[in-house]
């Protein structure tokens, strides 16, 4: 630093200054681009780690998740997340939490919270892979934090979570307007899925608002993998007035139904229309041909998490955000024949 | 700290050594259980920053990868490097540097390494999502580190890959036992895939070495991605003497291949053997038959990259250390009719 106050002809406090806050600090512009331009030349790197203590804030945020190997959510959430936390200049802590079925995976949330409070983060968010309830670890409350993805059951810290009945509904509603009436919706039986309750209600709702009387026959539960969406296409397609096109769980699930369809030499989507959710890469798009599917706000939720923890006009009381979904179109619905 | 020498009866003194370096302190045993336990009973926090100052050591990697949103590799990688990091009492700074395509991106990955050296970070990874040579930003020859699935063109840095010829060999070999003698592999044109030169020798000399001659008309070149994989098929297929079984460049490929012979009524592996290339979450388990692919050693590699940087009586000199990939068997492979 003493290199860039000779090159810039100036004192190292002067320096000190501009370098830390060059919005207040009071210096002249033409003397701060006179520090930046010797900064550059000199190579001066500044010590994050002598700010952090003297500011009493590290610019780092802390990011939790489960396990995050099984989906490309997570990817899209922390890109999310580190762009709003790179326009800020943070840099965001990783911490990945592992099976969520493991018994020690409360353990693990816990200690994942305290080796960032250990390390001074400025904010923490925690993020599920699937949307769901859960009870939040005490440390949470210590620094500004968000779920993502997650809600706390007692409602006690912030969070963003996608707008599931909206969803189901603008994905039914779709099928609607190509012309369907026999419209099925396998969904799960899993009380812990949080997105289950919405997406019934929201496909139900769409049924009804167009004046369709919902078919019971038609509302199946399958586990939410292809051999289930495989399972599901069967039983649906056996019905003696088997529906004319099908809402899927998820894109897993319509990739079942597209095998178990491809096997009986249907073809989609002239003799049955599908829509999925998710938009998962490799999948949604690869299928053939192309599924129209729901794409959940991945990308969004982190951004909004970091903005949120950030903020520092933001309300006292912890804030329940919901984000809208997305149809893709691709060519997975036509009208019935 | 005062509360937590009071409960144990020691001094501050001896707590501090007892928490910094509890192998070292020379205090004996049942002391460090008493102060332990006391940490735990007043919920003592001990604080990471003054601690680095103190050391001269985070305690913290960094963790930079190009854009990790479309394939699920990074996150195996990044739950390798977490686990090691864990292991040792470290934890990961993830930096994500966005599509490697844009024009930015060498500037961005340079930002990244300053933004962690700033941060003091202990050593960096620098993880790519394909197999590929590059320039190093000077910045990673301030710290340990290491690259992942990844090799400075100079070899200046330590890096660790796949076995990309062994597992060609062992895919092809696989084949070969079956009885099948009439093999393509369909590769890429691209000549900054690092993979695509040693699979086709692996396949050739597997060939050579089971007394087959390889036969250029069953090596072509597509895209791989699904689409390619079905144009692949289309050409190979329409042979006048077509391949009984083909050696997929990724799994992307295989999928279009199953649609391929999907679509002309060939039903695999009866009549067409596959074997894919990355064990790709979400397809080559889901596929119908289950794919037989080469899994890449996306786990290990960030494991063995944490374990090398934070070793430290690693050799002086940069390593170029490759990791095997392992066959994983599902039912896309029988014996030709």
């Amino acid at each position: 630093m003493a290199d860039v106050a000779r090159k810039a002809g100036v004192s190292q406090t002067t320096v000190s200054l501009v370098l830390n806050d060059p919005d207040s600090s009071g210096i002249p512009q033409a003397t701060q681009d006179r520090i930046l331009a010797a900064v550059q030349e000199v190579g001066y790197r500044p010590n994050r780690l002598a700010r952090a203590m003297r500011l009493n804030r590290t610019e780092t945020l802390g990011f939790v998740s489960e396990n995050i190997a099984t989906t490309p959510f997570a990817t899209k959430m922390i890109r999310g997340a580190q762009d709003a936390a790179w326009e800020a200049g943070y840099l965001l802590l990783i911490f990945d939490t592992g099976a969520i079925d493991s018994p020690d995976h409360g353990e693990r949330e816990r200690l994942a919270v305290e080796q960032l409070l250990e390390r001074h983060v400025d904010g923490i968010l925690l993020a599920s892979m699937y949307h769901r309830l859960f009870d939040p670890p005490p440390g949470l409350l210590e620094v500004p934090s968000a779920l993502v993805d997650l809600r706390a059951r007692d409602e006690s810290i912030t969070s963003v979570v996608p707008d599931e009945y909206q969803a189901a509904y603008d994905a039914t509603s779709h099928l609607i307007e190509h012309g369907h009436t026999r419209i099925a919706h396998p969904t799960i039986d899993d009380v812990t899925a949080v997105a289950a309750k919405p997406r019934l209600d929201g496909y139900r709702t769409a049924l009804i608002d167009a004046g369709i009387e919902p078919d019971p026959d038609y509302v199946i539960t399958e586990p939410s993998h292809t051999a289930g969406g495989r399972l599901a296409a069967q039983r649906l397609l056996g019905l003696d007035e088997p529906p004319t096109a099908i809402f899927c769980f998820n894109d897993q699930s319509a990739m079942g139904v597209y095998q178990t369809t491809g096997r009986l030499g249907l073809r989609i989507p002239d003799e049955l229309s599908v829509v999925g959710f998710d938009d998962q890469d490799l999948i949604a798009g690869e299928l053939l041909p192309g599924l129209t599917t729901m794409a959940l706000p991945h990308y969004e939720m982190g951004y909004w998490a970091v903005q949120h923890v950030l903020d520092e006009s933001k309300p006292v009381d912890p804030v329940q955000h919901v984000l809208p979904c997305s149809l893709i179109e691709r060519h997975s619905v036509a009208p019935p024949r």
